[in-house]
């Protein structure tokens, strides 16, 4: 059994990643969802194992010094991470498994499991880029050119990945994704063995 | 502007390159099909320049000498080989440009166009491979085992290129060779210049 392929969905804040992997999932109901685990509290009709683990902040302590988790983060007063055992046990499987996450988070991942394809998802023009800093509130000019920086110091992050696949349209963005994947599925390194055997059969 | 992605399709003899090719041209057709020259004389409705360059056998030694083929090989008494400045000019002009070449010619190309995709194209199962070379002629069983053996020789090959294609179906073959398309220009290397323009744009 081939093993499954991990595939990292990043990109700056902002860019839309959550809106592509929904419809990714629409798209590929086979793929397998990360499930992260957090220690805030589920809302209303979120489901443990689903949406995410939940976890008390000591479970999740123990989650992180046992390193049970692939990449982990503070927001406020909540802890998010990756649990590495669901991520692994998938793969093993033979599935695929899409993470999404944020720039430093997939950083991480990737320290683990380089040959993990990085899919760094971008803006498709930095004037979109601008717009869509510019659109989320009522920042002074001088915080909206402050979170511009930020944002192209993100971008730059893009040389550590794979792939660059531009969220101009969420479709189109959607192809490419898919695209990337069925292309992984045919690199060389991955039908090699199928060689091997064949050279064995008909060599003996 | 990008250079055009060079496209190496190449497989055993028999595993229908030249069906795949034909379909792939009509579900691309902004893709560039390299013109081979060759010695053999036009057929009917041949048109020069279109399906072949039609060159004189002193012609073609003069394009062997001054290194103006990418690769050539002689088959019975006639020549046939890969003009270099088409491709080279094709792919300087934005566009991607596809070769479709048995392994030894693949393999010279490779010696000169390392960064070129190379995508080896595969019969679904030794079965099936057997059947398409039984299917062939009359050949006793020796006959028969002595071509497997060198078909298997030829797919060992397949070490040398980036991609495996298998050719199930004429459709879903080009199916994947379009994803790989498509994957290869989301490289981040092709998108890291346009990223540095942005930091330029944004430091300044």
């Amino acid at each position: 059994m081939d093993k499954g392929l991990l595939i990292v969905l990043s990109g700056p804040s902002g860019v839309g990643k959550g809106t592509v992997c929904a419809a990714l999932r629409k798209r590929l109901p086979n793929l397998v969802y990360s499930v992260s685990a957090t220690t805030r509290k589920p809302r209303a009709g979120e489901v443990d194992g689903v949406n995410y683990f939940f976890k008390s902040h000591d479970e999740f302590k123990h989650m992180i010094e046992h390193n049970e988790l692939l990449e982990w983060a503070q927001y406020v007063s909540n802890f998010y991470g990756t649990p590495r055992t669901f991520v692994e046990e998938t793969l093993a499987s033979g599935k695929d498994v899409i993470l999404e996450i944020e720039v430093q988070g997939a950083m991480k991942v990737k320290q683990q499991f380089d040959e993990g394809i990085f899919i760094f998802l971008m803006p498709p023009s930095l004037d979109e880029l601008r717009s869509r800093i510019v659109g989320r509130g009522t920042e002074a000019l001088d915080q909206v050119n402050q979170r511009m920086l930020t944002a192209v110091d993100e971008i730059k992050l893009l040389d550590q990945y794979d792939y660059a696949v531009v969220n101009d349209q969420v479709e189109l963005a959607c192809d490419r994704i898919i695209s990337i994947l069925q292309a992984e599925h045919c690199r060389k390194e991955r039908i090699m063995p199928k060689i091997q055997q064949w050279i064995d059969e008909v060599s003996k």
